[in-house]
């Protein structure tokens, strides 16, 4: 998928909401424990619940591989079923990899031809070589950390050599690497005002944003500071979704909590005049 | 296991090699491609060949992921043997894993407590929280990396404030989260000369060394700038060992290449009066 697809996308779907599949076991409700795989149960749910109003889905790889092997079957069923749903679907796995390069190629096989995401969340720390066989895929991203939504993102992202703070370091230099059709940078909702100087580095390309809802950021201050005139966000909601219901609901307290965000999303996209 | 245990274990079998277990599935000799898990089939004679000579082994993880959930199953199988062969030798999941602290929470869940291996190499940029939940496992290690063996280490690693590099950092800062008994750090033989700064900021811990063998480290100037009197390091070597044969030669060929190692560290560690 390029950029002028996704943003297509959003203007139809009036959303720039991403749903977060952050799906732990020990949350799923009582009525689907006792199905074959409850965590792929559950996602089937969500997203037949959510996806009128979302434009991407997220599976973080984390709680899936926490079940093993079988978390990885349970991972590659939901990336099917969301192919499945609407092939439109942007699809996110957000697994922060990255290695050397003979490392990271075989981490781009497993991630874009065996399951055939649209994206991947890459880490930085390791440089160009550890990015660049993520970009050899037509068609396929890489979703690159910048300034991440966690406290300890003050730890080394804002460490500075006068000039400029690791963060803007990595986004002049990977905007090199790739372009706003197969790179894209993780910046957090929680530090919504530095998205303004964000756009300066990195006018055109889209920016995944977490940290919307339980870890406190705000969508109003990121559409302010961080939409351009293509739109240029995914914003994330993982928890204040998947678990919106505590019990029997939660179908109906997903789509409402994705349905309230979309809606926020469609009155800022007018306000830009976007859609 | 602690840093005390470690030590032994390096001066009873005189050696300080990791072996790398990087298994494409590529490249496993023809006898073994008809086994129902020719990877876990590989490895397990690799295993075999090469355990009297090394301390530890450190699979990593993409490529098993590239093999979806059947090579996350020879994974766990791979673990579950090295503990089985022999449940002194020191086993890291090479995963490159780190993120905000619910999810790193889950990483540590899947490789701590289900798969059950002694350490996991962890990448530094989202800070402290991301890496806290992987050292309240006791007698688990977190090795962080530093600086690593690849081109791309310039990019982003020898950004300076004017007073240190981001490794050196990221050296000093981490050193603060755990102990020498829960936390190691990535530094690459292909820059071994550094080993010598690095020994300043973190005298006592293990260092785990990458990049000896193809990618061109020398054995010798990582024992010269990196050894302490606990000897401190773990040396690793991948392709050199595993495909060291190239057809149905490749136990002997393997056993001889890890023998061959083992003799110059035993060397390395009587000249540093260890053994």
């Amino acid at each position: 998928m390029d950029a002028d697809t996704l943003f297509r996308k959003i203007r139809e779907k009036r959303s720039f909401l991403c749903v977060g599949l952050d799906t732990d076991i020990r949350k799923i409700p009582p009525a689907l424990r006792n199905e074959e795989d409850p965590v792929f149960a559950f996602n089937r749910r969500i997203i037949d619940a959510t996806h009128e109003y979302a434009v991407a889905y997220k599976p973080n790889v984390a709680f899936y591989e926490e079940n093993g092997a079988a978390g990885w079957r349970s991972l590659e069923r939901t990336v099917a079923y969301l192919r499945e749903k609407d092939p439109s679907l942007f699809v996110i796995a957000d697994a922060k990899r990255g290695d050397i390069g003979n490392t990271s190629r075989m981490y781009a096989r497993a991630f874009f031809e065996r399951m055939d995401v649209d994206a991947l969340t890459v880490a930085p720390y390791m440089g160009h070589d550890s990015v660049g066989p993520f970009l050899e895929y037509p068609g396929k991203w890489v979703i690159l950390l910048a300034l991440t939504s966690n406290p300890g993102a003050e730890d080394f992202q804002f460490f500075s050599d006068g000039k400029r703070h690791l963060y803007e370091e990595v986004l002049i230099k990977a905007a090199r690497w790739g372009t706003p059709d197969n790179l894209m940078f993780v910046t957090g909702a929680t530090r919504a005002e530095k998205l303004r100087e964000i756009r300066r580095w990195v006018p055109g390309h889209f920016l995944l944003v977490p940290g919307v809802g339980v870890q406190g950021g705000s969508l109003e201050e990121v559409a302010r500071y961080g939409m351009n005139d293509r739109c240029g966000l995914l914003v994330n909601s993982s928890r204040g979704i998947i678990y919106a219901g505590s019990g029997d609901d939660y179908e109906a307290a997903a789509a409402a909590g994705a349905r309230e965000l979309q809606q926020k999303m469609e009155r800022l996209l007018r306000e830009k005049g976007i859609v």
